[in-house]
C-alpha cells in the first residue's frame, strides 16, 4: 500500500459521544467529513515535505481549533459561569519534551501556548492568567474572552442547565459503568498523533472542556500521560472523553506501558485501555494511538468518534460510527 | 519483626536535595527529625485505631504542611512574584478516585482541599482562584496569602533572585545529566503513602513549589500519576523533586506500572523510576513508595531525602542522608 518506503501517518480526533447516525443532520455530518479530511490532506503534505511530527500534530489541533464545529479554541463549550477556559498539551516523542496550559481565556490558539511552554520555558505547565500571559508574550494572538463562543454552544449550555444533564455526563466518582451521554456536542477535544519520516512520534490534544464545567476545572486533555503522550520508544497517543476517569487512570501513559512492559501492540494496548480500564472507572471516550512502526489504533467505547488517519502516500480516511473502517 | 499479624504501614517525606551533613546545623537537624518522628508516631496510633489509609495520608501531610520547616502549607517557597502557590493531591488505592487543587493562595491546608475534591465533587482537578473557594465552601480554613510565608523562606527567595541560582534548580528542558541543586531549601515537597489494617492504600502529596518558580506554574505535585499515585492493586508513591521530569516521566504511575506489567518489586521498580529514567531527563529527587503487601521503597538521586517509616507494633525510623537506613 505504501507508495515510500518510509513511514509517515498522522491520526487526528475531534471528539467521541453518542453520534448517532440516526441523529446526525446529512449537512452537519457532511462538513464535519470536510473538515476531518482537509486537515489530514494539509497534514500529509507537511509531512511528505518532510516536516517534524511536532510541528505536524501542532497545526492538525491548530485547524481543529479554528473549526467551530470542535469543541477546542473557537467554538469551544462553555463553563457553568458562561465562559470559556481552554486547556491544551504537546509532547515530543523524540525527547519526551512536553508543553501544558490549562484555563485559558485569552489565547486564540491554545495549542500553540503549549508548543510555546515546551520551546520556551524551564516549566511543562502554566494555568490561568499566567499561561496566557506566557503565550502573549511569545507573540501569541489574543482574542477576546467571549470571541470562543458561538451560538449553538451557548444554547446547549442553557439545554445542559436547565436539564441539569451536565451533571450526567460526568462520572459519579464511583467505580462501575459507564457514565451516560445525553448529548455529543458536549463531549468534545481535539487531538492529533504523528509519525515523521524521521522516525519521531509527537502528539498534542486541545479541548474546551465539557459543557456546565465548574469554573477551574481542569480535565485530562493537558495532563501528560492522561489525556496526550508521546514517545519514540513506544507511541503518541490523544485522548477525549470523560476526562475524570482518563485522569485517574493515567490513560495515554498506560497506552505506552503496556507496550513497553508487557510487549503488546498498539492495538492490543489501546483497547485494554479504552474497551476495558476505563469504563471500570465510569470512563466513556476513547482515543487514537499512533506506534513507532506505523501501526495504529483508534478505539472508542461510544457509539462515535470523529477521527481520521492518513498514511503518506495514501488517500486520507475519516469516519464517526462505529461500523466505519 | 512484627507484632500484629496484619501489616499497616506509613511511610512520609518532607522533601530531597542537597542536605549534605557537613551543612546541617544540630539544631536544625534534630528539629527535622522530631518533626517527622511525632508524624509517624501520630500516624501509627492511627493505623492501630483502624483508620483509613486515606485518612492517614491526610493526617500526615496536614501536619506536614503546618510544620514550618518544610515547604507545604505554612513555610511554604515564594514564587517569583514573592507570593504564594500551592498545590496537592491524594488519591485513594481502594477505588481510584483522587482529588487534586493546584495554585491555592488561601486555603490553609491544601491537602485538606483536595480532600474536599476527592470526597465532594464530580471533578478530580481544581485551579487556581476556584479552588480556593472549593475549598472555602467545604469550611476549610482561609488565610490572608501572606500567612504562609516565613522570613527564612523570604530570604532564600531574595538569595535566588540576587544569584539567578533558581535557574539552576530547573532542568533544562534537555535531556542528560541532572539539574545542579544548590540550595536544599529549594527543593521541597511533602508526602505519605499507607497502608491500612484492611489492606487499602492511599498516598498524598502537597508542595509550595519551587524557589522563584514563574507565577502560573504546576508541577508534578498536584498531579495523578505523576507526583501522586494509589492503586490496591500495586503500590501508592508520592514524589518530591524537579517536577517537570516527574510530569514528562509519569514517575509515580511508572512505579506501578512497572510492578504490574512486569512484575518488579517495589523496591526494583521504585529504584529504576529514581535512580535510572528520571537521571536521564535531568530529574533530581526521590519518592516514597509502599506495596500492597506491605513492602516498601524509599530511593533518592540527591545527596538526602527528609524520609521516615512505621510498621504497626515498631519504632518509628526516620533518615536524612544518605548512609542513614
Amino acid at each position: 500500500m505504501m507508495s515510500s518506503p518510509k513511514k509517515a501517518v498522522l491520526l487526528i480526533h475531534g471528539g467521541a459521544g453518542t453520534l448517532l447516525r440516526s441523529k446526525m443532520d446529512e449537512v452537519q455530518e457532511a462538513k464535519y467529513r470536510g473538515a476531518l479530511q482537509a486537515i489530514l490532506l494539509a497534514g500529509e503534505a507537511q509531512l511528505a515535505a518532510g516536516a517534524a511530527a511536532l510541528d505536524v500534530v501542532v497545526e492538525a489541533v491548530r485547524q481543529l481549533e479554528e473549526c467551530e464545529l470542535f469543541n477546542a479554541g473557537k467554538g469551544a463549550v462553555y463553563t457553568a459561569a458562561a465562559t470559556h477556559e481552554l486547556d491544551a498539551c504537546v509532547m515530543d516523542g523524540s525527547n519526551l519534551q512536553a508543553g501544558a496550559v490549562a484555563g485559558l481565556s485569552r489565547t486564540r490558539n491554545p495549542v500553540l501556548a503549549a508548543q510555546a511552554v515546551l520551546r520556551h520555558s524551564k516549566h511543562v505547565m502554566f494555568v490561568g492568567a499566567a499561561a496566557d500571559a506566557l503565550a502573549a508574550s511569545h507573540g501569541l494572538e489574543q482574542v477576546a474572552p467571549d470571541w470562543f463562543g458561538t451560538k449553538q454552544r451557548f444554547e446547549q449550555l442553557q439545554r445542559a442547565q436547565q436539564t441539569d444533564a451536565g451533571a450526567l455526563l460526568d462520572h459519579d466518582g464511583q467505580a462501575g459503568g459507564q457514565a451516560p451521554i445525553v448529548e455529543q456536542s458536549k463531549f468534545g477535544t481535539v487531538g492529533a498523533v504523528a509519525l515523521d519520516l524521521q522516525g519521531h512520534l509527537a502528539a498534542a490534544t486541545s479541548t474546551g472542556g465539557m459543557t456546565n464545567k465548574a469554573v477551574g476545572r481542569v480535565g485530562d486533555s493537558p495532563l501528560i500521560g492522561a489525556g496526550c503522550y508521546a514517545n519514540d520508544a513506544t507511541v503518541a497517543v490523544s485522548c477525549t472523553g470523560t476526562g475524570e476517569a482518563f485522569m485517574r487512570s493515567c490513560a495515554a501513559f498506560d497506552v505506552s506501558a503496556l507496550m513497553a512492559y508487557q510487549g503488546l501492540s498498539v492495538q492490543a494496548a489501546a483497547e485494554q485501555v479504552v474497551l476495558e480500564k476505563l469504563p471500570k472507572l465510569g470512563g466513556a471516550g476513547g482515543l487514537i494511538a499512533l506506534a513507532a512502526n506505523g501501526e495504529f489504533s483508534l478505539p472508542f467505547n461510544t457509539a462515535g468518534m470523529y477521527r481520521g488517519h492518513v498514511s503518506l502516500g495514501n488517500a486520507p480516511v475519516v469516519a464517526i460510527y462505529r461500523d466505519e473502517a
